[in-house]
């Protein structure tokens, strides 16, 4: 049963072919899988301020220029592709220049990030703080996702606490920011100073850089959960596209 | 928006109050959560044959009393409580017997599992096996809900594959069931065994039984996953309860 | 000792050789491995409806060949590899052709699936649902092996959580199906929505799909085991055959 | 060396007594520890918003009694004491009546939170959704929390999963929310499927409540950190001081 | 079907009332469930050697009671309890001066090893040799399990490797020993000295001994599973009784 | 100080140069490292019927081809190289026959196992027993390696428990055996099985084989650990030269 | 053999009834175990500066008193026991005082350290540093193991990261001192920020302080393990006593 | 604000300008970031001794010469490259060539350590000692590192404990070394046996060599965390470069 349908019970109760009690009744039937079009319009607002994203692993490049394409077709927010190889990215980048997109790609660790029709900026207050050289690629992903929806952040790189003068050197921005991504790997005790440093909501990426007991990122995603300073939160290991959506969802207009 | 709003729409329309298409676009906002009884009536339909049940821990025995009241109070099938404490048993056994009905408790490690108004039994050919005497526990859980549904088992105990004999002795039985509820801790070794002997569904139970390498039941549980006998499918440690539960689901009565 | 020397003990008793009574302490020696065909036999009627299945990985595809060359010309059944790389999967086409089968070959992440000599479709009702894209390898090896044993299941794609209209679309499917298969990745979380809207069996998939966090799929299968919808059960991460043959236990004919 | 101290310097340059080349000298030698009260100040001024928090365990009854003492002194905020026992409860709200102030304490699982001095409510609207009762205590830990500061929560319990309507049915709440905080155990699946509903920022809470495979709140954890839903941020196993911490940094008052 | 039912077949084939091939075709069909008491007396002689053991968790005293009677009552083998607590000690004790059989009791942890009617000493050179006075329970259990055998072994105590003179002192039992059981807790090194130095077998006993990194034995587990001494091999944790047998099965009588 | 520096002192003493005193003095500051070639001797006798063994992985085909070279020039035992890649298996035959000695390779895995100049055999009966196909790399080199000691193994191959009959086929050789190796993947149920039902030590080799929930073996080192067949023990995960030196600790000649 | 053999060999190599060949060939079969005193001594040297110390668990408080007893009857050095319980407290306090010792008893945690016969002070500089007030226990151990060698530390409390203020005032302290002990629970990063804010050697003791994702200490450990800043070295959790030890180490008198 | 800002604060203040009161509050709101060259002057003085390291993985070829050259223009003190692959060796070695400095490369593993202008050798006892050949690179990066800053230490390989003679070898060095470095994979045992058998300070590092249950350095790691010899602290798994600096920390000259 769909709109179609229900405005058919509608007219039939205008003509009086069916009484209200009936008509209740066949109504209260429905069941909420058959909403149709009204939930994915609803749903959709739901989702205001969020970018169109396409993951690409286990996508082909045909596949992904199908729905960049189509996104783009449809609606005038950003488009988003996400860990994309060099086939997906060749192919994202040719669906937005069929429609006259100016693609802008970022080279994050071996994948890319493709973002298209980006918002206009907001000018908001967004940091990404990165522990160290190597976590660049996951806060480039995070940057790139920012700026897509119009929260471009300033990327403060190679601030990890061994040298602990160069996150200090960052108090004045970290004081001052609406929100905080921190991206680090090894032990991932750059979180929680940042965390001691600032009232701001710091979103931590644990990253797989680092070796031996680094554990593939779950030495800093364990570590960053116990932070000893409050309130700090955390999302999935090497997971910038994750984190900018956390800033995302604290950040969006007011509806 | 509930169903008395509803109504209230129709009769507009009735009336000629409202337009089709006005009443149209006010239902098409409804939120898929405001179909109030209708779908928890439909919500109930599928939980058909499912005993209502509740879990012990973390409520208090009043908190128990009420809830076992109100659902003897509310439709006529049977009532389970798990693992229960002294309290909790006293105060749901109260409550049964105030409502007339005979409670039957069933002492599993060191709780308790309640049935009130057991099911007829349904006459099918379900068996419940289990390695080691200490593995009686999560088995006679998984028994008494069973049994509360209609499909008491028979408990085969001590099946261990160390002693294969004791497991071969049961071929008859294995070959001829409906279902079969494995249940073991240690190596966990029985599961593979009795797939292997039978064509029946069997779900296993990893029991917290043992120690040391046993790792508390996860080795049981791995082991139990990892089986070379197809087809074997696995609930979590010591839960006897989702057992009986995932046996409900493959027996229970056409629609 | 053999079927040969039972006979020639009960030759012997029967012309007096042999009185009774050491009769039946030689027989009584008997190791029970020694009963021969008979109990091969009673094997093969135990496995009624299970598909031959031959594993690929850590076979050369000459001894693939020759496998399926004897299971063809021994019996009636379906016929199934699995895992197959490219080589075996010629092997399996070959062997099938030789014998005039039409082989249906499925590809599956990195490996095939080849079914021969498939059962007459059965017109069950099963399901299988996957989370999201990625998913779909695993769900095609399960469909695969269901189709070929005349169980072939409807296959429902990308109805994660994370857009619950998704799976509530297949509210209806849910209520109705006969066995279900949630294959997912990730956090899993498909597995314990469905079981809460469908009293069908639902046999969990965890699959190494995601990244980081999802630990190649421990945390789906840590998930989907913890899960708060009871009587789910669970098979090993990736394993669409195990769960395929779950379902083949759970829906066998009657004897 | 603390702010008399620079001021003592000043007032010997003003006079005549210092030239500025060795005034610059002894300044810069200031290591940056020795600032004093005006880093004290700055960095209490980082911290607007945050309640004086008082961790209990490990703390005897006395000094739980002196600190609150020494904070109700100092500043007019409000004064939090967390997982106190019963004797920390009874100093804790000692010390506050001994100084004219309501204690309001809340008991969670066998641990107290007690709260002085609150802000008046902000009027904000934030949500804390338990899946299950067993979630109740770190959901109750986590609303008193927010109310010490002025954003007391809605707290919608028992919305787990496998009974998809009760998530639904407060959609419109999920879909106006300003911050959410989901606290589920088990598999945690919750965090997901409210994640999709909204575009609110999520803070998840894994909870150790559940045995067996949810390993303590480690599966829910997991869970959590590899969700499908983008942007979700988690914080440590029962941590619902912490995610109420996440909330207070997201929602402060601009500077 | 029984011995006393192939007992009536032959009676029938030697009167003629059954011809050999029927006969041969209704004894083929046994099940080899069905051997009955002759499968129990070979499964038993498989075992000769081995003590009659009886695990004290999760039985009654009751239960420890009635089995050991029934095993003293039955065959003429030592008999042996183990993880006795203090009251099954007593019944088992009991149960044993009750048939004239003096029990000997050693006290394991917290637990009780008793041994009834032990071998008489075989003579063979076996040692057991613990890093720490700590392990000496688990060497306990050990021994005991070897006495009540015949295979009373030498015990080395507290000979770890961070005293190194406290092994090599041990050269000379060490080389000429016939079995070595180590038990060893912390990060179980022993082991691999002790097999550095002995052509002899090397059971080694991981124990939950230590604290922290030690991860109640799975440290010691791990380690000497990857020994670099060659042919050492690993039991359970903390499984005394374990070792005990693996030196039972390598040093059993000639058949 | 060496030997030579013994001979000085006693020299000394005979002359009178030293008195005994003195003499007993320089001696025991004799640092236990310093005895020379006795040490070695002994040693070396302490690993009579070993093999000289060389690990391939880390060295150079040179470097094995020295060593080869070098053991096969001084003593008369056998020499085996194991894990070596095809370069390293092509220079140890190479320095096999410049030495008129034959090699013989066997492949396992991707790796080889080379023995040079084996032992006779000794007429013991080994049984090495495998769960699946798979498990076959490991058990041939097990099997390799015993060969060249002389204790030449029957291979019982895919016996998996999942067809009861295969392992209950082997009754017979089981119950004789002097020694079983057990080599099995996925839950490793096969090693509880063998134990059941032999009273022969039995080695238990867990196998990388399978996937998902299997964790590269950890899942069948945990399952032998646990065993419930007892004095069962483990070597490390496809470690088939560790289970033949198990072996060949136990079957070691009288000395 | 022992010191008393090697003298009658040299006594008659110095009469000549023994030659010096022979003797030599006697003495050369010296296996290394019978070095007797001469070895214990030199062992005993290598200790030099090494408190003997008591692990209190396992171990009768009679026990405690004799081998305390014993220790104060032989030697001048410092004595020390750790992790005692109350009963054991007493029992070496009683058995210090019986010898005129006076006991320095210091609560850790749940147990005690009692130091008799410390050291002399030796002057040199060494810091305990603690993140929370809940490592404090571990440090206390840990000092007053310190404290008996002689090498009593400062203890600087409470210094964790996210307060960065607290360890940034000790900035002085820290450049300066000649070894630092870190002692922290949660997520450890004090390691690393102490680690780069000094170049002495830094011993990091992870503790069991914190819940859910500390994991019992695991969470330090490993952070602490994988740590930025370099050249940190790390001990067992919890362990106070090693990280002292450590510290012996490092800071031995020369010999 | 740097030190010039300071400066012309002063300088008002001394020429009337500014009044005390005012200058104090412009100086108090000096944030601890701005003490500029002061602390950082300070900083580097903190890591005298220390070399300045480039770490490769991440970074481009010309990434690090650039680093490389800078390092070199600036200051005296000993530059090392770590974990550099191929290309990046080749344009380390030309930077340094550049500037007439002689690179010194040491093949690491499928790594190199490149080491120039090292600095003079102090002369100091360090050794490094090796448990298998297989630990060899993780000791050559140790040792060149070790070697840069003067402290080039003796390396002895192939000292595990399996074969005790190796090890007791090498008494006479570990008794008087200053600094111990253990590097052992499998079970790690070598650290508690070195640690027993000297009293200098043992920094032991877990590798990753080995297979199967020494699960890549875990083991070794959780081995040498339980060890039972006091005061081992330990390093990241295969952290060469790490224990080298921790020995640097210990033997830095006196300020």
């Amino acid at each position: 049963m769909d709109a179609a349908d229900v405005d058919e019970v509608l007219r039939r109760v205008s003509t009086g072919e069916l009484d209200v009690e009936s008509a209740g009744a066949l109504l209260a039937r429905l069941p909420f899988a058959d909403l149709g079009s009204a939930r994915i319009d609803h749903h959709r607002s739901l989702r205001q301020g969020f970018p169109e994203a396409v993951y690409g692993p286990g996508k082909s490049a045909d596949e992904v220029s199908t729905i960049v394409t189509e996104l783009l077709a449809h609606g005038s927010g950003p488009v988003i592709v996400t860990r994309a190889d060099e086939q997906q990215r060749l192919a994202a980048e040719a669906a937005g220049r069929a429609r006259a997109v100016t693609p802008q790609s970022t080279a994050t660790a071996d994948r890319w990030t493709i973002v298209l029709r980006p918002a206009a900026d907001r000018g908001r207050r967004i940091l990404v703080v990165t522990a160290g050289t190597a976590d660049g690629p996951v806060a480039d992903e995070c940057a790139a996702v920012l700026g897509a929806v119009g929260l471009a952040p300033t990327v403060l790189r190679d601030r990890g606490v061994a040298g602990l003068h160069r996150i200090v050197d960052a108090l004045e921005d970290l004081a001052t920011a609406e929100a905080i991504v921190v991206v680090a790997g090894m032990e991932g005790a750059l979180a929680s100073v940042v965390g001691g440093l600032t009232p701001a909501p710091v979103v931590a990426v644990p990253t797989s850089v680092g070796y031996g007991a680094g554990l593939e990122g779950v030495t800093a995603l364990l570590s960053m959960m116990a932070s000893c300073a409050a309130g700090i939160s955390v999302v999935g290991i090497d997971n910038g596209f994750g984190a900018a959506m956390a800033v995302v969802r604290m950040l969006k207009d007011p509806a």
